[in-house]
Order: structure tokens, then C-alpha cells, then sequence
């Protein structure tokens, strides 16, 4: 069947934002990844370097240090500061979801969107080895090894999920397809994305 | 690349034994499932109504019921006779694979092989009304209600898995691939199976 919304969560260096965005331009679907924080910032008033870390890695139990880094403590509403964004974008996306067709990265997209059945969830993942690779290429080298940067970027997009979907990051049941884009090959992953949705 | 080994892993009720089957057919390759079980209890002496439930279901630590009801606590080796059964199936699995090119399904094949190279992993899974649609149609009605059913079965496996392998069993980096068979229909699933491993 043809889907209108294809959402994109994806293990970091995964190469997932690269299949989504290709994907999107050969559906000829609306992209929203950094498009998703620009408008989100312009229309909620938080600015979107909080929006990109907070709006995707805090909201969760353990986030006291970051909330008092990020001065996120309360927003005056009784939420937190990074709760409330969780509730601006949750209601944007499901707006957006009205919108058109479209491909989503992140954000739990696939949580907001489980209602509609017109929307195609996928989950892109890889070894340790090929993402290491591939974000030392891609952002060269850190302080941190590629590998610890890696385990902490998969922690906090696990631990965020969790917190506001009550399910778990990459489990294969809350996807309809999960591809190894290092065994794959990420070419092929478009194909494959491209083929299930149009 | 072309991969000598494909393992199944599946919910029960997705229709993933159907699919290996018929991969094996178009790639031509050996397929392994019941046959196993048949093959195990040739060379091991167990029984095949003890494989069958046993070596899929059982081993888990909350086993004492199960262990008694069997006859299972002890093989006279120190180890429950689950647990030698377990063994038992590591080395048949393990010189299978030396054996030539097959599908195998289930009996925690992915993880016993995960040293291969040359060996693609898939699970196959979907909503539980689709799987509860698909059991009443295929195996009829039972006292449990399908979803009872369903669940019993999701959890021993997951028990069974866990125990065996220290690993989530449904957790997409598992497996180079995860088709929810409901959404994507049990045809095209084999299609994007065999082309990715033939």
C-alpha cells in the first residue's frame, strides 16, 4: 500500500538521516529533520540549539544535571522545560501529519503517528564498527573514542524514547521495517524504503 | 553479498516459518525446521514431542514446573536436561553451518552463528490482531482466546532466548533485517529476503 508518512528513527552514524532524506527526495515527500527544529523553534520561541539537544536526548528521569545546565528545571507550568517542548512537538507533529505527505527523523515521530494507518515506521541500525567508521569520516576525530561517543548518543536517544513512549528504542515490534544499513548497504536500504512506501 | 546461511527468528502466528520455507525453495538452499528436530532426536536419543517443545520453550530459570512436568531437572551431568538439549542443538547448529547453504529457523540460530560472516539474520514479526487472525485460521479455535495464546508463546521464547543468550530477543540489532509481516505481506517479505541473500 502507498503510506503518506514515512518516520525514520535511527542509531547514531547509522547513516539513517542520509537514507531518510534520499528516500524523501525520490517520494517527492516533504523531508523534516533540521526543517522539524528550524519551524518548531520559530513557532514555540525556544531556540533551536535547545530544541536539537533538549528535543531529542533530555526529557528523561536521570536528566536533574542537564536540567540544571540547560536552566530546565520548570517552565513555570508545574513541567519541566524540556516536557513542555516534548508537548509542543508532539503537537506539531500530529499537525504535520495533517499536512502532507512526508518523511519524519526522529522525535518519536513513530509513537506520535501509531493512531494513522497511513504511516510506514522504520528503524535503521548498525554494528559498532561500521558507525565508528563512519562518524570519524563524516565528523572527524573527538576527545571521546567514536565508540564511547557512540554509546552515549544511543543511551540518551534510548533513555528519551523510553521516557516519553513508555516502549523501548529499537525494539522490532514498534517498527514495520529495520534494516542493518552496515550489512545492507545503505543504497539499498533506500530502495528498499522507497518500494515498501510509494 | 550473497550469504550461505539465512536464520529465521519469528513471533508465532507472523507467518516467519512459511517465509523461511519458501526462501529456502527460491534460493535453493536446505531449510531447517522440523527436519531439525527430527535430525536432533536421531542423533541425540531425546524425543521429538520433547525437542519440539523443550528445545524452543524451555531452559528459562522459572522452569521448575515445566522442569518437573517433564522430567527434565537433571541429565545426570550436573545440567537440566533442557540445558543439555541446549548444547546438544549448539554443536548440531554449529556443524550445519559447516555443512552448506541453509535456512534455519528459530532454536536460537542467529546467536549460535554469530561469528559468521556469511550468515543473514531476520526476524519476522506483527500486530497481534493479524496473528491472532492468522492462528484461529491456520490452527483453529482453543479454550485460550488467541491473544492468551499469542502471548504465552511471544514469552517463552523471549524467556528461552534470553536465557541462552544473554540478549533481547526481538531487539533489531539482533538481525540485519525485521519485517512486520502484517504490514508488509508474507509475498514481499520473501521477495526482499531472497534478493538480500541470494
Amino acid at each position: 500500500m502507498s503510506y503518506n508518512i514515512v518516520t525514520v528513527s535511527r542509531q547514531f552514524g547509522s547513516g539513517g538521516r542520509s537514507i531518510a532524506k534520499a528516500v524523501a527526495e525520490r517520494l517527492g515527500y516533504e523531508y523534516y529533520d533540521n526543517e522539524l527544529v528550524c519551524q518548531i523553534a520559530k513557532e514555540s520561541g525556544f531556540s533551536e540549539d535547545f530544541i536539537r539537544e533538549a528535543g531529542e536526548y533530555a526529557g528523561y528521569k536521570s536528566s536533574l544535571l542537564f536540567s540544571l545546565a540547560t536552566g530546565s528545571m520548570s517552565s513555570g507550568n508545574g513541567m519541566s522545560t524540556t516536557d513542555s517542548l516534548y508537548v509542543f512537538q508532539h503537537n506539531f507533529i500530529k499537525e504535520l501529519g495533517e499536512k502532507g505527505k512526508c518523511v519524519i527523523v526522529g522525535r518519536c515521530a513513530d509513537y506520535i503517528l501509531k493512531d494513522r494507518d497511513d504511516c510506514f515506521n522504520v528503524f535503521i541500525h548498525a554494528s559498532m564498527d561500521f558507525r565508528a567508521d563512519r562518524i570519524v569520516r563524516l565528523y572527524g576525530e573527538r576527545e571521546d573514542s567514536p565508540e564511547k561517543r557512540l554509546a552515549d548518543k544511543d543511551k540518551k536517544r534510548m533513555n528519551y524514547y523510553k521516557h516519553y513512549t513508555y516502549r523501548r528504542w529499537g525494539d522490532a515490534s514498534n517498527y514495520h521495517l529495520c534494516l542493518d544499513s552496515g550489512a545492507i548497504g545503505i543504497d539499498k536500504c533506500i530502495d528498499i524504503i522507497t518500494d515498501l512506501t510509494k
